[in-house]
């Protein structure tokens, strides 16, 4: 017999690698932080001596979500200046809050709201582009949920930077903070190719030649973002991007609502991955990615919900469904946008977009511990003919009630382990009592 | 003093008319099935000696919401037949599957999951049509729940009815069955123009307009749907129903994804109401209803969820949202679909549209005490900014803790009140298990 701790089983798994696959009464072995092994749960109980067993008795288990771009103390503005167009909501609504309100305690209680409704919804991954990146990085280690900083590079001075080279500096320090730390990765946040300039944006491309330093960065977020582009000069930002040397597989391209068949070319012969953000980019009405077109030209996509301040939900599920729904809008096809492509793409396809596939995204022996369950049992989801469909479709965000990552328990039978939901709530109707007025 | 039977009352409550309105700290006084009064809570408190006394501390009561369109014994068939076009899903999966499936226990199993669900998520009336409309509108007086039965009136053979005649019979005994129930109003549902006769179409707009009923029928779903009316008529469906009479204040044109400037003509001028289906057009990627246009020519727009087969939820909230992202995209304008104006088609011109907006839709003294409340200390609601976002925006489905209909409590503190969960999970388990094998 083997050792191991933790033998869960249910009566489907969704592994996503290999894709488009349903195990019926599986188990994973967990040791420490890690997928032992996973087979049949019947092979599984004989092959090991486990220090917890955990049969589900009708649920899915599946890795854990990946939420791939996101804005985490932005839930703290969940709801201000709704209804308002893009650069209004920026320029008179967002910024001037983010000015008033910035400190490390907003974002370390804004992470905490976010991070509570990213596990009670499944998300074991998140990417977060945001001042006070050290705050953040703390507060997802103290909590257990893995995350991408994506450290912010932007010119103005903000309470953060006092300019880029300020911002590179203490993100590289971070960078090497955290280079030992399995929960962390570092990458770098240039805000977008509007607000920064030609030699901010060499600089950054050295970088991130050099360091071998994931890049996450807003893309051709609108059409307008395109025009300035081209009418100050001569291209869009895609292509001063490639000249810069920062298309490639380290790049994230976020939101790429707007891409012509050349740039097409460039970002798929580049290795770049893109980010789709379906919610965020309806609700400020800037058009959406065009997935499907993407996926044809063996373009990587992974999904973000953005932050909540542009959703207003960090659900994945929820996301993952409209990403659905777009791709057969955008295709004129019931068929394409399939349920199991979804799960990929909100699944393993992140976990590539952060260049961390090697560790997370899919259940297989060796990879770390970052699962789920669903409890099929739930109004909105039974009766079950489809796991896929079930997760996609179905109300899963709220149906969720185990999550774990590097083999710790972060929701267990739907409560939160490291936070006290009580605590938390009275906290930020505080925060908000006091910042509101 | 006068008496009431119940004094509720909360931080915010969205009465939907006069519409855009907040009211802070104000109650309602329930006596029997009927709002008494509206107002200020402490003056209500003051004039009023109520049985029951209810202070949500941080909730928002509003109008329950308005299921404009669906099929609700198909929550039995969520899931089957993903990612199929829709006439594969049609002819190849849901319809044999109904063909098999079909008897009055599966409809009121399937209805009872339905209102289940649809209550759990603030839904206080929806409207049905499907086979055995009978059995749905007893098990939605069993359950206390405002239903419009558009019975289904279809060419073909099926379990409840031989042809349009015999349909048309057994559903003018319900009109008349349920003449004097408060909760139920029964309608005409022809399925569509494509699958009735000329000759049925012009018996059923005289029934209408010699009885005074309202009429539901699936219209312009799709494209296909326009171009073979053309092929086949000379002209669209949209012509056909205004020459035989059915176009007017008692239709609801259900989809609508293809509309011309002349057919827009013809709705608005005509009264014709409109039922907006999001998901289920994204799903089946039939396009989707436009919405703006619609506004800015007058026409009356509600919103439905279509059956959970092509859905796959039941939640009004989400179907709302939904419908706001799309107003926004259509219009490239994140300004348009504006959070109050949804919470309206969601609630008081979901009441238009069926017709029953003197007695729901609301808060206003003098209607049925039909509300709801959302607790805004839920994650991915918290914290409030603004109420109308809240609900639309946020995760406001899972948020709903209580539920009332004509005075009666359906849920209370998150509970079911007048079935039990674990029992119609267990039958609903049972039902799959004997017909999915």
């Amino acid at each position: 017999m083997n050792a191991c701790d933790l033998l869960i089983s249910a009566p489907w798994m969704l592994p996503v690698a290999p894709q488009n696959i349903v195990l019926e009464n599986h188990a994973l072995a967990v040791r420490g932080s890690h997928i032992e092994a996973l087979g049949p749960a019947a092979e599984l109980q004989a092959q090991y001596q486990a220090q917890h067993t955990i049969h589900l008795p009708h649920h899915i288990l599946m890795p854990g979500l990946i939420n791939a771009h996101g804005h985490a103390a932005m839930s703290l503005l969940r709801g201000a200046g709704e209804d308002e167009p893009l650069e209004v909501w920026l320029n008179d609504t967002i910024w001037p809050m983010e000015a008033r309100l910035m400190n490390a305690d907003y974002v370390r209680l804004g992470t905490e709201l976010a991070i509570a409704e990213m596990i009670r919804s499944g998300t074991t991954t998140f990417s977060d582009m945001y001042f006070y990146p050290e705050v953040v990085g703390q507060t997802c280690v103290d909590n257990g949920i893995r995350v991408q900083l994506a450290f912010p590079l932007i010119e103005f001075v903000n309470p953060w930077s006092k300019n880029v080279a300020d911002a590179l500096h203490k993100g590289l320090e971070l960078f090497h903070h955290y280079r030992h730390e399995n929960l962390v990765n570092v990458a770098l946040g240039p805000h977008a190719a509007y607000s920064l300039s030609e030699h901010d944006m060499e600089h950054i491309g050295m970088y991130a030649n050099e360091l071998d330093i994931m890049v996450q960065i807003h893309l051709h977020e609108t059409a307008a973002e395109v025009a300035n582009a081209v009418a100050q000069t001569g291209q869009s930002w895609i292509y001063r991007l490639h000249e810069v040397g920062l298309l490639g597989p380290q790049l994230q391209a976020v939101h790429m609502t707007q891409i012509s068949d050349a740039e097409l070319s460039l970002i798929a012969d580049s290795g770049t991955h893109v980010v789709h953000c379906p919610t965020s980019n309806l609700k400020l009405a800037s058009g959406y990615c065009p997935v499907d077109k993407l996926h044809n030209a063996d373009v990587n996509v992974a999904i973000g919900t953005d932050g909540a301040a542009s959703n207003n939900r960090l659900d994945m599920f929820s996301e993952a469904r409209l990403a659905a729904l777009l791709a057969k809008h955008e295709n004129a096809n019931a068929a394409a946008g399939t349920a199991p492509n979804t799960v990929r793409m909100a699944t393993l396809d992140g976990a590539k977009a952060l260049g961390i596939n090697d560790v997370t995204g899919s259940l297989e022996a060796g990879k770390a511990a970052d699962f789920i369950s669903i409890n099929t049992q739930t109004l909105g989801l039974m009766p079950l003919y489809n796991p896929f469909a079930t997760v996609v479709h179905g109300d899963a965000g709220q149906a969720v009630d185990n999550v774990f990552v590097n083999g710790q328990a972060l929701l267990r039978e739907g409560e939160l382990t490291q936070l006290s939901l009580s605590d938390l709530t009275q906290r930020v109707q505080n925060w908000h009592a006091q910042n509101s007025a």
